[in-house]
């Protein structure tokens, strides 16, 4: 088929073929289908959308266009879980020990990622020494072993995502439903998961700021990881608010290891048990998502979650000593409040405008050359509901400049407070099970 | 602005600023902004549309991404006559020299272009020693002297729509309303007209095949033409079966002259005299479209039309014989009929497909550098209505090739014969004046 045919039926509403949409993605990657002509039908797909067989075609497609990670010598589920993206959210740390800990493997792929703080890996490097560079071989034998483990993005994943993403990025098309859906999920198939837990962040701190288009995403990643047969699940989660009160890589990392001590913010617990309970469902370790939250808990009180993290820590060449005493970890410089001008219920705090003050602050980078700065962030001490008087700190900035005048501005940007009283929202707004 | 909120803003169904039209064609034309920015704005516009004034603009940065061509030294309102294009229209042919002999001054631009005939230079060029190569100066002085003359494209016109036109092309963008607006209208506003009439063709052997489409196309024109100063009229005219008998150039050429001389087929006699008035009217000669009519038809009957044609021919270096005689035109080496295979009424004849027989005869181009064989074409016999016996002459195929069976298949295919009688249909569907 001629690529301008396929546009053209896009265009028109017509459901494209299996075939055609391989036939698609093969060109596209390898360069026989030129830009201009991709984009004209991502703006395409924006309007007129996708049914849920395309999604999965397209998706696995993407899947197919590059590397895979075999992970058939690990032995059970290998179930992983998926964010689309939130300020605050350190849930990856919690769950994947516990769930380790419950005997399920727990074989991770993670980047450094762009953005307002780290990714996964920069935020444990945290832990003097840690390092994620291994051989495939030698990852598959540390999860059998000892059912964690992590490791930087290795070979050539998704070649078809990475440059088609690209190109959205500069065509006003990353909105489109169904090429938001298949990035994700293609991503999380070439790296070899059997079952998916997504969490979908809703609010202003989130990529989908509406529920009812969360809801439309969340519902079609879950089609299209049980149409390419991967259990597929998804938790739609607050992020109207940042998560917990740490933004920031070591302020992040010590806010995990306060819940997995059994203490640490309730949202970040109930959050991390919620998605833990899932995962421990898919790879059939309990019958039901309650006997899953009760099994988390007992993990985290009785600390084996926190032993298996320590472990992992340490058999990646990270100074476990932190996980015992976190205050060892470098701190910034400067601490410095950001305090209320009036009386009244805290009732929002815009999350993304938390995030960018981390970023200017040094926490992440916007350049894959940059340094990022592990002890800088900002400190949510004041939640939506809270009541405040006028003085009262309602962050704390971590900084190593003296001069943060732009990252006050912006969290006192993020705060409204109204003298009504606010209702706490639910942290959970909604779950696909299918 | 940058390109990527630029297509975002027409996503969303935004409006875009004057200003922000004009730099986007300034930066594409100049390259600054890249195809596959273009072509995901241009399926942008296909679902969102524009409106008259955005459509003004862009008309309006068109027109003056490159040359123009400056008539002001021309005296009177140059009128100029466009048609959305269809098979066998020779209309260009009667109205220029018709207008002229009243005294209104035509200034007219043309190109050879690609299709299943040559354009309106290579048709004229069956007058041997036609030429249209002159200096503007020249071009402008004999408007001047004598009403009437035709120079080739000169300059570099609209080189914004010529570029934008190719990537739609390739994009299935085409057919986004505003923007075929724009691309014509924009071609005539550089090519210097004050008054524009608008032929816009509907049916099977047309752009347009619907009458809805080509209302909406037409009035989008026309805001367009008259946002921008300049009076411009449109006139929806059937394509729904060839306009009259001939399809090919010399045999076109001919029939002009046939209804010059007050004969010729009734339909292209009538929409030459009902665009002639248009223009007439345009130009402040006549006060309404029914004087124009009048006056046209005078004009073709007292043999001034005619001799202002014949002038003209003379003029430009062809050789005005074949006016007096267009049996002289050299004349294909075979004239093969096409026959009905039933009794019945003729219900429709694709006109889209004898346009394709002529151009497998070898009639047109398909690319810059092909010749065209000014002998060959289709002669339309029966037409819509006409009640045929099998065995009858549907067409006569003028050929210099005896193989044209698949030429033969083309016609057979087009012809659609019933037993029902069959209504005419309305010559001018509609006209829009502003």
């Amino acid at each position: 088929m001629r690529m301008v045919d396929f546009i053209a039926n896009k265009r028109d509403g017509l459901v494209h073929d299996d075939e055609h949409i391989k036939q698609f993605v093969t060109e596209y990657t390898n360069g026989s289908i030129p830009d201009y002509q991709a984009s004209a039908w991502a703006m395409a797909v924006y309007f007129q959308g996708m049914t849920k067989e395309e999604s999965a075609a397209l998706t696995h497609a993407m899947a197919k266009s590059g590397d895979e990670l075999d992970l058939s010598q690990i032995e059970g589920v290998k179930v992983d879980k998926h964010s689309t993206g939130g300020v605050g959210d350190k849930t990856t740390f919690i769950l994947s020990p516990l769930v380790a800990a419950a005997g399920v493997p727990v074989a991770k792929m993670s980047g450094r990622g762009l953005g307002h703080t780290g990714g996964t890996i920069d935020k444990l490097e945290a832990f003097s020494g840690f390092q994620t560079e291994m051989t495939v071989d030698r990852f598959i034998d540390l999860v059998n072993e000892h059912k964690l483990a992590l490791v930087g993005q290795t070979g050539n994943l998704t070649p078809a995502d990475k440059k088609l993403y690209a190109l959205r990025d500069v065509t006003a098309t990353v909105n489109a439903m169904p090429l938001i859906a298949s990035s994700v999920m293609s991503k999380k198939i070439a790296a070899g998961a059997d079952g998916i837990v997504l969490d979908v962040k809703v609010g202003s701190g989130a990529f989908m700021s509406d529920l009812d288009a969360a809801r439309e995403l969340a519902q079609t990643m879950v089609q299209i990881g049980n149409e390419l047969g991967r259990q597929t699940v998804a938790v739609l989660s607050d992020m109207d608010q940042p998560l917990g009160e740490m933004v920031g890589n070591s302020l992040e990392v010590k806010e995990a290891i306060d819940v997995l001590k059994g203490g640490g913010p309730k949202d970040v617990r109930d959050l991390s048990v919620r998605l833990a309970a899932h995962m421990l469902v898919l790879a059939n370790k309990v019958d039901s998502v309650e006997a899953g939250e009760q099994l988390a808990n007992e993990l985290l009180q009785n600390g084996k979650a926190l032993e298996a993290f320590r472990q992992f820590v340490e058999r990646q060449g990270g100074d476990p000593t932190f996980v015992d005493n976190p205050e060892a970890f470098v701190k910034a410089n400067h601490i410095i409040p950001v305090t209320a001008k009036e009386d009244g219920y805290v009732k929002q705090i815009h999350a993304a405008k938390i995030g960018q003050a981390a970023g200017h602050l040094g926490a992440g980078r916007m350049t894959k050359d940059e340094e990022i700065d592990h002890s800088v962030g900002v400190q949510v001490k004041k939640k939506r509901g809270d009541y405040v008087n006028a003085g009262d700190v309602l962050t704390y900035i971590h900084s190593n400049k003296e001069d943060v005048a732009d990252v006050v501005k912006l969290i006192e940007e993020s705060y409204t407070i109204t003298k009504e009283h606010v209702e706490p929202l639910p942290l959970i707004m909604d779950e696909m099970l299918k």
